[in-house]
């Protein structure tokens, strides 16, 4: 049996790394996955690191995979042999999950044969970028959301399955509260929420029955969407059901109209009803701009559904990321390409920290001259040697983003936070014409 | 053994559906799911239907996925019992693959008992946002491609696995020659391109040596990477390298850049050398703005690999589409909520072409009323009754391109064509008082 994803691959992997077989070139390369800083993120935060882990454990090529390479004609005996006995065998260095970082600075480094190293680059930009973009997008929301409650209510929206999966469990590691997703629940074990959808409301006859089987069935937990025909018509409605039946209501959503105008009438009318618990949570295209612009303004929310903004990382929707070739044979690698240089040999980060304890800055340094920082061995010859709990995870992001100066909290950056670069990696890059 | 995915559903699916069984509301409902007018896009392409029935055919629990829902202590044995047996058996409607659409109007409509087309709605949405979303920006590609090849190289930037895959699909249909993705290449049956990364110059010690061993083993096939280091001396070296083995040049690839000056240049030495079959190759950043504006300059560009921002749409990273209810038990159901009303019962799409044979417009009609048009019954009771091939997909969406009137094929669409409403649902929604 083949891995499920081995062939997930663009096929220039496989027609460089045939060269690389059949010519010898299997000694050690490094190569280095960071990504390029965008002028719309002040930070990344790290997610997908053991994601990444398993799959690069379970990379392997079945008879059936096989089969699909040699009908094209394009590949030898000899590489497909080499294929049939694939395991990848490298060590690879990483950020934690749950690590702050920087723009340009390597996250994660690969040191394997060379054809290894090449033949995992697509899939390991796949299993990371996504990752990374909603765990970011979410810390920016829970950097302003002033200890209102955050769910994730994306997964309809999501790019695909998985792209489901990775956003629950990226918010999650973010500081949400949890997902509407039930299957990151069971896979994670994630908190799972819910209110209910217009269909349930627009399915009876009149409102006020749907809220009162909601409310009879599920007395502790019904959150009522109230903007089906009328959101302070609904709010009325939802209270008199909640006199009515003696419950006190969890809450009520708006996903509809002028939040601003609306969630201080709803909450006046909850509060002179004597519901002061009851929540207002809302949905609909929110993401961290909305969230600091309502917050700002004192409008009354104790709770945010975020969806599509947030999965699809709706500002941002993808990074500007790659996977660098820096060391081969023990030597210096590095590109030139307009706009796109790439600095050899492999590194490490140390960060810096202030007197009050807040970020300073990150230094950048070839690994030979700085062993020890925040890129950690998490893989040796292929055997998977990090593995953090989801909530070790969760409350590292928490420490970091606390402890992120402001200029680095503003949503919109003035400026990129970018690494220095350490003396003996400038050095380097001026002996070889990288820097001037 | 239960479907992979049931649970890859928002929690609220499961919490309204169980009030559903236990009340006995298990008349026919009718759900249609519609993408809203967006302002980007004149029109949308149909994707992902097949993946949607196939989704449906394999909906149901096993006991792990009951086991869950169980210790969850939210549902009752009636309705996991009720789980256990479940069996899509609905009627499904829908635009077939390919097909061109606009905001506003359905595309596919399901009617079922209310449970179940409440149960799947979750999946539904996830399953044809993507794939409409990367057909759509790939036809608009394919709209100003003016004869040039187009490629999908977007797989390690798509958002997931199956983002990636259905990004392959998708383009395809679309008119793409084909991916970078190897998977999708042995699934589909779609050709399969690549070239070379920069890893592979720099891991040799000179350029042109590395342009030597790829020319000498893909003799008929290579189209060299050439911006590593400097864009006009890589194409020098390539020359020579293509002269000296006696060894027609396939192309080379242009991935950094200015694009709109080097192009000419490295036509003009391929043309001197006496290369002019030699194809020029562009990507990094390539999507249907950027094909315009080149070929509007007369850039003399061959082929592009799209990436990202073709498989994240970069522009329009989502669709606002809905699931709605819009019939239950044979009555009309619609919502009032601000700027998202919906329009009750369900309906039928009759479009009109003018005497050029060119889209004219599309009559939105209560089905009842108007039975045939655009939207065929794809699934009955449950059983799958449609299936096209890709190819026949692919020749629907050229067909369809080609007879699009030139203000719906602007990139950016001064004003959004709508549907018309037909008469009698005009009529039912001022009764109703949804319209005025």
């Amino acid at each position: 049996m083949g891995s499920k994803f081995s062939l997930l691959t663009d096929l220039y992997e496989f027609t460089m790394a045939q060269i690389y077989v059949e010519k010898g070139m299997e000694e050690e390369a490094v190569f280095e996955f960071f990504v390029r800083p965008d002028g719309k993120r002040a930070y990344y935060v790290m997610a997908g690191t053991q994601e990444l882990l398993e799959v690069l454990d379970d990379f392997c090529f079945g008879e059936d995979e096989i089969a699909y390479l040699e009908q094209s004609g394009e590949f030898s005996q000899k590489f497909l042999d080499y294929l049939r006995d694939f395991r990848f065998s490298g060590d690879v260095w990483g950020m934690v999950e749950g690590e702050v970082f920087l723009g340009g600075e390597p996250v994660v480094s690969v040191r394997a044969p060379l054809p290894q190293a090449q033949l995992v680059e697509t899939i390991l930009i796949n299993t990371l970028q996504h990752p990374i973009l909603v765990a970011t997008k979410a810390a920016r929301c829970m950097s302003v959301a002033e200890g209102t409650t955050l769910v994730d209510f994306g997964l309809r929206r999501a790019h695909g399955k998985d792209a489901g999966m990775r956003a629950a469990r990226s918010s999650y590691i973010a500081g949400f509260a949890g997902t509407s997703n039930m299957l990151a629940g069971k896979e994670y074990g994630i908190p799972v929420f819910g209110t209910m959808a217009h269909s349930f409301i627009m399915a009876h006859e009149r409102e006020e029955e749907a809220f009162e089987r909601f409310m009879r069935r599920y007395p502790n937990n019904s959150i009522l969407l109230v903007d089906t025909y009328d959101t302070i018509e609904g709010t009325k409605k939802a209270i008199e059901v909640s006199k009515r039946l003696g419950i006190p209501l969890r809450g009520v959503r708006l996903d509809s109209g002028d939040i601003q105008s609306l969630a201080p009438k709803v909450r006046r009318m909850l509060d002179s009803a004597g519901l002061d618990e009851a929540l207002i949570l809302v949905s609909g295209g929110v993401d961290e701009f909305v969230i600091a612009d309502l917050l700002a303004k004192d409008v009354p929310i104790d709770a945010w559904g975020v969806g599509t903004k947030l999965v699809v990382s709706e500002d941002l929707p993808s990074l500007d990321c790659a996977y660098k070739l820096v060391e081969y044979k023990g030597k210096p690698r590095f590109k030139k390409s307009k706009g796109k240089v790439t600095l050899p040999m492999q590194k490490q980060i140390k960060r810096e920290w202030d007197e009050q304890g807040l970020f300073k800055e990150d230094v950048v340094e070839m690994m030979e001259a700085m062993p020890e920082g925040l890129l950690q061995k998490v893989m040796e010859k292929g055997k998977i040697c990090y593995r953090d709990s989801l909530d070790q995870i969760r409350e590292r992001v928490a420490k970091r983003l606390s402890h992120l100066p402001s200029h680095m909290l503003e949503l919109q950056p003035a400026k990129p936070t970018l690494p220095r670069l350490g003396p003996k990696l400038k050095t380097l890059a001026k002996e070889l014409g990288i820097l001037s």
